[in-house]
């Protein structure tokens, strides 16, 4: 065991404030990575604050986790000291079911650990996550960065952009295709992820938002056309048209005004989770044979790939640096979905706040 | 011009009736059948009735429809005078769009003519279906009928067989598949096609019923387990298990129990449509990136398909043969659910009744 320095929240009702704690001993498949960025995921603010019901305390959130090696385990070869890394929403699953075998780590069957409040046999305890000076993970559940990227604006693509690419790549978006894109700063900013890099891959990429004023900044993202959805006139003008859409929202939200727009075998998939089911007119799929689907973060394997394809298209997140004392007020504009968009804690301030 | 007999509805609140009206003459790729038996569908009843609030009367209903090649226009060379012929939903469609170039015509995207309540440009009137002596299709809507099945019990398959079996096939059902049937005799018997077919295509089929007492005739139909729906631990006892559920139940019913018992990358489809919208639990497609989609009846070919398929598997539809003046008293018993599994006119009834 060996101590770190972190945030966390006490309680559902406490701010999150300096915490001492131990961390496991590197095991011969572990990577010890000293954490240089956190990104802050909306996730994190619910489980802070135990909104999900199932928090165990204290609660030291963050899985967008970008640093360097700082030692590596016996068996690990292909990590060595100094090299970047990253650690996502997983440190650990079954490693034997078939989701697990296909490098579906997200779908493990017993369930994956997640990075903060998952199990950890080797303390007995919880897992901590990236609000942290470092941390040890299995090398399975570690990702290379590209270099050349800028790695402050690494740390969203770790959830934000993995959770955006997994569905992309899965339904095959490309060349020639249509791509809607629903919420561009909600839930932290997916949005402005998905827009990147349905670009990136290749597809024509129409934005909707309920507000104005987001099309020049929606349009340097990658979008060539912005749709305001509460103008019933200018969704009804994009006809049948999409092969894909990617709804980020997690309000409630009419999910029939976007299923409508979709060509015969489109898919929408959702990956924002609004907490009342969403109300879907079995019509809308059946009359064109449309799919309403979900996906969830995406495995490692498809996230070494991202990030890969990150670095070759130079594609970060766009963020806005914090430093770990500023975590609550952060928490209060992400709410407002004021901030362009994702906040990303320097590590290094964690020095300066314990 | 020439004239038929047939029975339909004068109102929305009319009994079907006797009625004679003409049918256009035989244009050069047009067949002319003679129909012998023609199956009573859940549509019949809706558009009699005008519970669409789009039927056009006098309204000839039926389009599930069996009968002899008596005529042939000068340009059809693969149907002779005497071959079985049927006709299903469609009797026309743009032949241009992309769905229509890729046979499927059921999605035409100006949108296909329906068999009956359709728009009929050479006579300026209406479609009218088969309750019917004879009727006049272009060749391209007409069907092949394998010779060795039992013809009532083949009227519908022109409508409930392509309707079970487009979706089946479509998302790949077949061995080593387990499957669910979601309703058995619900909107006049889709789901007892659904067993038959998905058991013929090599899968483990389990049917989902809210009754109890349908678990022999849903085993004689090829089904190998009944689950009754209303009992949650038998619901739980399925676990994630299933490749695919097709779910023919028109009224409202909770469709995540069914979600939820779809394994990863599972897909549920949905034939029947409820008039309200379906709450879909967005978490349930999220956790196996699950599909929820639709599915309308099927495309020519793929009908073709169908018939050679239960051809050469022996199937047709279970059946209760009735007269045309019973047709009233069998739509108060398919509002019941009371027919194993379609009714079937004899048309020879309507010399009589006429």
């Amino acid at each position: 065991m060996f101590t770190c320095t972190g945030y966390a929240a006490s309680g559902a009702e406490a701010s999150l404030s300096p915490f001492t704690f131990e961390r496991r001993d590197l095991g011969p498949t572990d990577v010890e990575i000293e954490i240089v960025y956190c990104g802050v995921c909306h996730s994190d603010l619910h489980q802070a604050r135990n909104e999900w019901q199932n928090t165990l305390y204290p609660c030291v959130p963050g899985h967008e986790i970008v640093g360097r090696v700082t030692r590596v385990g016996g068996e690990v070869a292909d990590l060595k000291i100094g090299d970047l890394a990253g650690v996502g929403c997983m440190v650990n699953s079954c490693r034997e079911c078939a989701s697990c075998s296909e490098g579906l780590e997200q779908y493990c069957e017993p369930g994956f650990t997640a990075t903060y409040n998952g199990p950890e046999p080797q303390t007995g305890g919880h897992t901590f996550g990236g609000y942290s000076s470092h941390i040890v993970v299995d090398r399975h559940f570690v990702l290379r960065i590209p270099e050349n990227l800028d790695l402050a604006g690494v740390a969203p693509l770790l959830c934000a952009g993995i959770t955006t690419f997994s569905p992309l790549r899965h339904w095959k978006v490309g060349p020639g295709q249509k791509v809607g894109i629903v919420g561009l700063g909600g839930l932290g900013g997916l949005g402005h992820m998905g827009v990147k890099l349905a670009h990136a891959m290749g597809a024509s990429v129409v934005l909707f938002t309920t507000s104005q004023g987001k099309e020049a900044d929606a349009k340097r993202l990658g979008a060539y056309e912005v749709v305001i959805s509460k103008d019933a006139d200018a969704m009804a003008a994009q006809g049948e048209s999409f092969d894909f859409i990617l709804d980020t929202v997690a309000a409630e939200h009419d999910i029939n005004a976007y299923l409508a727009l979709l060509k015969r075998d489109g898919t929408l998939v959702q990956v924002g989770a609004p907490e009342k089911p969403l109300p879907v007119q079995v019509f809308s799929v059946i009359w064109r044979r449309r799919n309403f689907a979900g996906s969830l973060i995406g495995g490692i394997a498809e996230t070494q790939e991202m990030l890969d394809f990150c670095g070759q298209h130079g594609i970060t997140a766009d963020i806005e640096m914090i430093t770990i004392d500023q975590i609550e007020t952060a928490y209060s504009r992400m709410l407002k979905s004021d901030v362009k968009y994702r906040f990303v804690i320097d590590m290094a301030s964690l020095a300066n706040a314990a």
